[in-house]
């Protein structure tokens, strides 16, 4: 599985785990509403700076959300 | 320490550890020789796509090199 699935597959049950709506994530980590949901589905080539801020609205490391989703 | 700290960091350590210069980096994966310096420097909002090139050119995970460096 490629880092960039993983890190979909992880943010989606990371934010769910969290009770939040992309939305809601977004706002947090200040990113455009849609952009989670664009991540989520693996449409997006995410940058390094941009998962940092997501992990760290989800109060995680980014770590977190790059191992191999159980 | 910011993911992309990390990253620059752990890159730069993995490389030598391997011997490789980051024209010979660059070329494994199959990206511009001067991208991997750049990248090391920080410079660089690197993708997650490149990022796992990359990890794979050197044959770790890309959570490998997003650990704290020790």
């Amino acid at each position: 599985m490629s880092a960039r699935e993983r890190f979909a597959k992880n943010l989606r049950a990371a934010r769910k785990a969290k009770g939040l709506s992309q939305e809601a994530l977004g706002e947090l980590a200040d990113l455009h509403p849609t952009y989670v949901g664009s991540v989520e589905r693996g449409e997006r080539n995410i940058s390094v700076d941009n998962m940092d801020r997501l992990a760290r609205a989800l109060e995680l490391d980014v770590v977190d959300l790059l191992r191999q989703p159980v």
